[in-house]
């Protein structure tokens, strides 16, 4: 039995949303427990009715728009930070929430502390690929400046996630660059593809490009967190670009206005895929515990995934898998 | 009279393209005359049917797919290093290539020099916006590793560039980062941010984050060469993703297939936009003559653009207005 924190606070949708994707979550796993953190009068009852809930009283909340560090520093009553303590004293073993991505990463590196040996956790999140093979993309903003040994670090433990969480068996890991070239790069990247290419391992696929990004050619992609979070932005605006400028067509030729109506289902899904719905969900790599972020604008299925995701990645001992790449590569 | 020498080698489409791309700029400004650099015998009987146009005869080609700087250093007679080395030479006043970019950035660099007083040379490029409006966006892959002075600079130049060969007559400056507090940001984007605060000026608008590249809010958008590279790439990469999975969709749904048929022309022109075909367009900005490039897949009305600005580079004194931001800011 594994326990799974669960901010039920999180996000932009109503707490019950959140709390019927735990129960579905409950309902798929019979060997989840969860620990249920928030409001007395949202999570009492929701644990008065399910079996393997136990509840974790807060009463503040950090809502998404908040300053992370300031948040985390003057709301110590709230879901996330008392979810976060709550893992730290193994009252449960991950973390799972809808919440501000900062505030959670700022929570996590305080509480649940980093793996012996790793320099700097991250956030890593999945990208849609065009052959239909998802990348785990790594760090998206934790960390502006990086030293190549964190980036060598961040591919190790990609890696690690692609295999055990995402189930890739030999995962095949980039570094992000601003040209193919092993000399490409700004001059901690250049260092870092000279390391990774050390390690002599087959997994190292050298360099890649901007425009491999969504291009489902690797399993891992890593960069810096000023890069990730510019890049998935950057890739966010230009799907909404392009669907804004359909639209716009729409209301200029009574033609557009029909093909885009029989192409709606098509770039709705497009949509969700790019613009954050789909790979908006975030994990935070190298801490003690798994601590999984899900896309603010959630819903029950993200809830339940999130939380089952969480579970898996206790069963299949990530923490300690990262651990062990990150003490064999030293 | 201002004479721009024109690669008549560059990019992927066959000489005569340029040429007539040439003969069409002539035709449509009677002030203009033009050195055109390439083999024999594309440039000579060009030459000898245009009054305006003389030829600089050359031998060699630097090919799309090499190393810049060695292609620069081995081809020593190509219409690249030859051209560039008639700028310096008084022969001609600005350069304008659809060849490799990173190429004539090396050839530039060594033979036409930088302004005194600027840093570090940088390429610009113009992004389309949501608005209507598009932004001048720098440096797109010059300089992988940028300290704050240099991205202070870059704002300056791009602002002079919008200024004078855009048109806008107060331009808006954005600092591209990973948020849009101003404590955000590597630690050379926040040094960079508080430079730019400090010289007090209406015209710095801050941070922009990646999601707004496209959304036409800002003149200019500055960052260093890496993230610009990974940025321009990752849009085009989203576009084509985006478009690719329209086109997927057809084959799947008579609905969908029905649907993308009737919106052919606003996809095409979409692809155009942000596929390299219009933005793909370049300035390098900081060196004592205008050097413009235009994108490799380029066409009669793109070489005549082409020629045209630089021509308006001229014209506007570019060159000396963006020695007088630099030199003023100091």
């Amino acid at each position: 039995m594994s326990c799974v924190c669960v901010d039920a606070m999180g996000g932009d949708e109503k707490p019950e949303v959140v709390l019927e994707g735990i129960a579905e979550a409950l309902a798929a796993d019979p060997e989840l427990t969860v620990l249920v953190a928030g409001n007395e009068d949202v999570v009492v009852p929701f644990c008065a009715k399910h079996e393997r809930a136990r509840a974790l009283v807060t009463t503040e909340v950090i809502g998404m728009g908040e300053h992370p560090t300031e948040a985390v520093r003057s709301k110590k009553d709230s879901s996330i930070v008392r979810g976060l303590m709550a893992v730290r004293k193994g009252e449960a073993d991950g973390f799972f929430s809808a919440g501000s991505t900062g505030a959670i990463f700022a929570a996590a590196s305080l509480s649940v502390g980093r793996i012996r040996g790793v320099k700097r956790a991250c956030i890593a999140t999945s990208i849609p690929g065009s052959t239909g093979r998802p990348s785990v993309f790594l760090d998206m903003g934790a960390n502006a400046d990086v030293r190549p040994e964190m980036l060598v670090q961040f591919a190790q433990m990609g890696r690690a996630y692609s295999r055990v969480v995402v189930g890739v068996d030999d995962p095949k890991v980039a570094l992000l660059s601003n040209g193919a070239e092993d000399t490409k790069g700004s001059a901690a990247v250049v260092e870092a593809h000279q390391a990774l290419a050390a390690l002599d391992a087959d997994w190292f696929c050298g360099n890649c490009e901007g425009s491999d990004l969504l291009a489902g050619r690797f399993d891992v992609i890593v960069t810096d967190g000023f890069t990730g979070n510019v890049a998935l932005k950057a890739m966010e605006g230009t799907a909404k670009f392009v669907l804004g400028a359909i639209k716009k067509a729409v209301g200029s030729s009574k033609r557009a206005a029909a093909g885009a109506m029989m192409l709606k289902p098509t770039l709705k899904g497009l949509a969700h895929e790019l613009m954050g719905e789909e790979y908006g969900g975030a994990v935070l790599l190298g801490l003690k515990a798994p601590v999984l972020i899900g896309h603010g604008a959630t819903s029950v299925e993200a809830v339940k995934n999130g939380t089952l995701s969480c579970k898996r990645a206790l069963d299949s001992q990530l923490v300690d898998k990262i651990a062990a790449e990150v003490a064999q590569a030293k």
